[in-house]
């Protein structure tokens, strides 16, 4: 857990959250990207050390879909960088929370993630994320 | 909007929730606070150049309070970090954000606080900060 490499948003539409963003942050996204696995449509913002990623949903079904029905556009996740994932999901097991799944997927941005259940988090959405080399 | 200064996350019991976020970010927080304007009780965790904040609630009927019967424990805010709070405060107003209140408060952490409306941020609660000089 170095550091909060990005914070992620649900979002119903990317395109006009882009547009609301960049005035926000002052500037607009540096990529988009879909990412097949999860679903989503995904934009990246640099904010300082730190990212801000935008999901959309490209599906009815997928994870992003049943949050907006649930809850509504807002953060999804907060995302931390490690520096080895598998000792970090061990670590994590070990410590009594609930990492979802044996192996890590490819995400967005060229990272391996994967994802730590809220129930076990107080209610926060965590994903542990480390660049593909 | 220089850079995420926290994450701030909603929390039924501080102690408890000091404890689960000392094994998650593998150290414990660096100081515990009182803030009686907002009715809360706060505690700070150091990650990189960034920090987290638990917030617990001193009464049945703040912001606190309110969020964890409505949604439940998890994140409620994210803070940024600007150089004038005032000049950033005008300019979102000016794009059209719902800026709530004229003037900063004192908030945690030796921090001039306002906060914008999360129905003009996609959902988002956004808390601008400036450190007390």
């Amino acid at each position: 857990m170095k550091k909060i490499e990005h914070l992620g948003i649900a979002v119903k539409n990317l395109e006009n959250s882009n547009a609301l963003f960049e005035k926000l942050l002052g500037e607009g996204p540096y990529k988009e990207e879909k990412v097949a696995s999860e679903g989503v449509k995904t934009s990246f913002f640099k904010n300082g050390p730190t990212k801000i990623e935008l999901l959309e949903s490209l599906n009815e079904e997928g994870p992003i879909a049943k949050f907006l029905k649930s809850k509504g556009e807002g953060i999804h996740h907060v995302a931390f960088e490690v520096d080895d994932i598998y000792a970090e999901m061990e670590r994590l097991k070990q410590e009594g929370f609930q990492v979802l799944g044996d192996r890590p997927k490819k995400g967005a941005d060229n990272k391996w993630v994967v994802f730590v259940h809220p129930k076990s988090t107080n209610g926060v959405l965590i994903e542990l994320c480390q660049e593909i080399e």
